[in-house]
């Protein structure tokens, strides 16, 4: 049994890795061999207890996390990941479940990069710099020629933080541009993506700064909480999920549909696009859309691809 | 985060303990100060993911276990259980699983022993030697003056190994005998466990080795199986389950319920006997029985106990 930390599983793999990853995933979801529940929550108070496991055919992973929405000096989120081999029900591996689930969720959006955006990608704007805002921007940079970031956060003094995480990862030629509101982060963009907690749209309700680009979201998981503008399911052409279940857990989908701006059958899984390989072209000023809300199934395949690139490469601490 | 493996439980808390532990849970039980929802399954063909969390006053405890019931070369069972902190959400140890699910229930059997068995109980019959019996035998030891332990299991060349195992726990004094039948084994028995697979029951249907007697069921867990023979309902006086959920998950009480041998009310919590103190008196040719199957409460507030036991001796593994 290994134990993989933060430091261990960025020793184990890349983004690039975990992107190839998810991809994987996908092909998974599609072939429907995999057993994935829904997620089980134990309620106390104003915390939260969420166990969410999934059986594929190589291996069998539970991700557990803790949700403190008052926690001030800690972390509001704890999770583990816990890997038991699916021929025997051996634990595997035991992975610090808050840095898979970041870096794995920046995969997410690397992969509808990857699939996504025009070739020639080179601006990308995030708005809401958070630690998922971080893995996100480090994904789009492994799948596009990005040569400028601009940033937007509603408090502005967490940017430079930000900015000293992020710089490590990338190329030194990239440029950082800290915006003073979303209007201008996203101008010039090719590609956006929104990674915040907001219950209302943080894109401005106009056409002209949404159209011809990829919009990615990945902030809205409750049917409470949205980050897209009324205005772009007039513009959208292609409206992607990577699970079915979006379709009710974001507020991003189950709104428009509420509202009949767009209808159920106009969105697609990320997992079809990726089988039929179609190509999708990006009309003019039109916008594609991918809405990401998550599952178990990416935590399993993501983790028993560290736990096997970290077999092979020595690294993680033995545990027995 | 600390990872206790079976020797750092070992070093941490004694059976004694434990068996405090135990009762704790109990008035935590009666108190209904928990959450402990059913437990969440995942099954794939033959193999069962089983997820057992339960939030108490205290701590966040989850006990994952996979069962994989055609598995020859490693155990059928592996456990983990999580202990998270009640007030922050961190996770604060990782503990085997499998060590603590043997050693908690030796520790219910041994708390029964302590509340129900006659102060000078010297004899001892454990029916089935696997993992469990030997806890069973560990407990009752740690709560009466045990002179003597008569030992039945259906395969006998069982027997040698599990002496091995079960004499390094026990006074020099103490007398161990492998009987060839389950009569023979429980005839001087002032205490007997039964602790097997079984679903018909390994006690015999005769009165006259029965009567007088505590008897601890500790193997049924399913409405299948069965350990306690039909005669014993006629002659038992007060029975004890440990959690109301062994009405319905037990062969033991539901058969017996089914066929109008007892009634429902006729059970009783060991809980409520706790809390309440009432004296305990055995009429003469009447049985008393204990019923356990089991809940995470006691699995939760045991990993509790451990970790903090734990980190007062500075034993376990410290992780990150």
């Amino acid at each position: 049994m290994l134990f993989l930390n933060e430091t261990a599983i960025k020793n184990a793999v890349s983004m690039k890795d975990v992107i190839d990853a998810i991809d994987e995933a996908y092909h998974v979801y599609e072939s429907n061999h995999f057993h994935m529940p829904t997620r089980m929550q134990v309620v106390d108070k104003d915390n939260t207890l969420l166990l969410m496991p999934c059986i594929t055919n190589n291996a069998i992973g539970t991700k557990l996390v803790t949700s403190f929405p008052n926690n001030t000096k800690h972390p509001v989120l704890h999770g583990l990941v816990i890997l038991n081999d699916h021929e025997n029900g051996e634990i595997r591996a035991l992975l610090d479940g808050s840095f898979l689930t970041g870096f794995r969720t920046g995969a997410i959006g690397g992969s509808a990069v990857r699939h996504l955006a025009k070739a020639d990608a080179a601006k990308l704007a995030i708005i809401g710099t958070g630690v998922q805002g971080l893995y996100q921007a480090i994904a789009a940079c492994t799948e596009r020629p990005i040569t400028d970031i601009y940033l937007y956060n509603r408090s502005i003094d967490r940017l430079p933080a930000f900015i000293e995480s992020l710089k490590p990862w990338l190329a030194k030629e990239i440029q950082i541009h800290s915006m003073e509101s979303a209007d201008t982060a996203i101008e010039y963009a090719d590609i956006i993506i929104t990674s915040t907690t907001s219950k209302v749209p943080v894109l401005p309700e106009n056409p002209d700064l949404l159209k011809n680009k990829l919009i990615i979201g990945i902030g809205s998981f409750q049917p409470t909480m949205r980050e897209f503008p009324d205005v772009l399911y007039r513009l959208v052409d292609h409206l992607f999920v990577d699970t079915n279940d979006a379709i009710i857990e974001s507020g991003d989908i189950a709104v428009p549909i509420e509202n009949g701006w767009i209808t159920n059958d106009f969105i697609q899984t990320m997992s079809s696009q990726i089988i039929s390989k179609s190509n999708i072209t990006l009309q003019r000023d039109k916008t594609i859309v991918f809405k990401s809300t998550g599952m178990a199934l990416f935590d399993v395949v993501v983790a028993n691809l560290i736990y096997q690139q970290a077999l092979r490469k020595g690294v993680g601490i033995p545990l027995n």
